[in-house]
């Protein structure tokens, strides 16, 4: 059967492995693993928001409220927005998907960092658009302006903090930036790990109201899967002006949050204490990653979020690393395919990080 | 900001009332509405899925097993085929979605039934394709037959048992149209409602291991939202060779299930008496509603499913019934929308029944 010639282009997503796939592989016991690959929250599900979800399984025959009121309006009163201008999907991924769907096309193209969350190349590649890529492992904003200016992209990606190193841009330099870029061109602006950034460094954080405020071409990007500490139940959200958010609302299919992953964010959101405890603690274990790697000779990127990413000289390769760490229990993401000599390390619990110490010493 | 041109023929989904909405606009207290709009199942969810799920909410914070190697499998066993003739979709929706994305494109045309599912139209909207509609209302194979010589669509959809009107095509004479279509022709068979079929007319049975067998163009699609009772979780899965499979898969975003959405298909899959309960219990009570029909002097459309579609002569508009039955907290499916003059009654639970009769013989 043939099939539309976009599909040629696309290779499948590989996800982290999970954990069921590691005890199949290699025999180990559950207990026994540590993952550290999908930057999820180590310290698990604030009872506030197990205790919600749990006492309304019984309505899961039920479609999710379409309208997502109760979401919308909790995020509009988090942010300080109106419920207008934000659009819920199934993790950010989606609310990516519907930008990518909703601007770029075949005889466009869209630019993004030389290293960056890779769903927007996949997304792009399902609607055959042009990738314009920086060379710059960091995003230098002078070199996207210089593409920008050459290429005239449909669409800008700024990842910030950016996945999967980890670094974010200065607040003031992108707001200059974003000066200089036209309003038919789309900036999305991927805040994934923001709550992260704007802990540690004020200079970094970017405040969705103040962005759309002063931005009508830009779409802020946020998930409940970092900081909210709720990966598994794929809500994300986007916030833009009101033509924005109604032409990427043409492309949501309806129900595409659980009734139970709505309640979820709901009480995730009201529930400050534990993301606060969350960051604070995230910190505190990432500087034993730092002075680990100062002691042990090898560089880390300074990061604004909960992974760190370990870069090795030419005497060492990630992906051994990586596999070595595996065989061990422990799964951490190799950066190879990112074409970087480096792996990227979830910050983890105090014990998780003691064992994946222990293992990582024996291999360098 | 300009978009795509596509997105510019695409209407917003207009979903059923969710309860908390009529709530709000009419004053009425939860407890005294009946939503029979959206066909969820009206007995609830199963105990073992709501034991299971409730068991599991402290996972909420790792990303699901993107392999879903245990819903597979349990999919697998149900229907007798190889896990890689299987894909799984955020709701059946999704997999319609893959598919139109794979197959259908701006140069040429999907064919579908006059009156049908409203998501095959929407999705083909996003992609921009031509929509070649039959004049039957019921699905007539001989009208599709010559409506495929004279467009060669890409696409065919064959929604059995049909949604919004309950009737169902005679397997045999499926089978034997699907004779007819050559290769690289995609029909999607969408059996969202077949275990109904099933259990009330076995020639109306379509059983996805032989039709993958006979044909290699055909797409089966099942939902855990109907029967299995989980409208809420968003699970729905697509059966097919393993060509289209894997075209499919490249147009699946990672993580497209939640983790608590996977436990609870698999454990649904796994409560057969639940299920067989609730269609036994569906089919006595919706001779109540024929009853009913027969003695208040209007047609139903003979049905498979778990709803009724009760059509009307000139002398009653479908709208002002709909719209008088929601002010009394009875909220159903007015199909004015799909030029019937009819609605559509999800069959509740005895209690639920009584209250839709109660009201709706006080309107007509």
């Amino acid at each position: 059967m043939n099939f539309n010639k976009t599909l040629k282009d696309i290779k499948t997503y590989e996800a982290g492995k999970p954990i069921e796939l590691v005890v199949r592989e290699y025999g180990i016991e559950p207990k026994d693993i540590v993952k550290l690959a999908s930057n999820e929250n180590p310290y698990g599900v604030s009872k506030k928001v197990q205790e919600a979800v749990a006492k309304i399984v019984s309505n899961m025959y039920m479609y999710p409220d379409d309208s997502m009121y109760e979401l919308k309006e909790g995020l509009s009163k988090n942010f300080n927005v109106d419920v207008k201008n934000i659009i819920v999907g199934s993790g950010s991924d989606q609310v990516i998907e519907f930008a990518v769907h909703a601007k770029a096309n075949k005889n466009n193209s869209i630019l993004i960092n030389s290293v960056t969350f890779a769903m927007y190349e996949i997304y792009a590649k399902q609607v055959g658009t042009k990738i314009i890529r920086t060379t710059s492992q960091e995003h230098n904003l002078d070199e996207f302006y210089t593409l920008y200016k050459e290429h005239k992209p449909s669409m800008i990606f700024l990842c910030t903090p950016n996945n999967p190193t980890g670094d974010a841009i200065d607040k003031e330099e992108m707001f200059s930036f974003l000066e200089k870029i036209d309003n038919d061109t789309l900036v999305v602006v991927d805040g994934a790990y923001m709550e992260y950034a704007s802990y540690k460094d004020k200079s970094k954080e970017v405040k969705p109201k103040e962005l759309i405020e002063k931005f009508s071409n830009v779409l802020y990007l946020g998930t409940f899967s970092k900081a909210y500490s709720l990966g598994g139940m794929r809500v994300g959200y986007g916030i833009a002006n009101k033509e924005i958010i109604n032409a990427l609302y043409k492309l949501r299919p309806p129900f595409n949050v659980t009734t139970l992953s709505l309640e979820a964010a709901k009480t995730a959101l009201e529930d400050s204490d534990f993301v606060k405890m969350s960051i604070e603690k995230n910190f505190l274990e990432m500087k034993r990653y730092e002075e680990f790697a100062k002691e042990n000779g090898f560089k880390t990127i300074p990061s604004y979020t909960n992974f760190i990413t370990l870069v090795f000289d030419s005497d060492k390769n990630s992906s051994q690393i990586a596999d070595n760490l595996l065989k061990k229990g422990i799964i951490i993401r190799d950066l190879k395919s990112y074409n970087l000599n480096a792996i990227r390390v979830t910050v983890g619990t105090k014990e998780q990080n003691d064992k994946f110490f222990e293992q990582f010493k024996k291999l360098i």
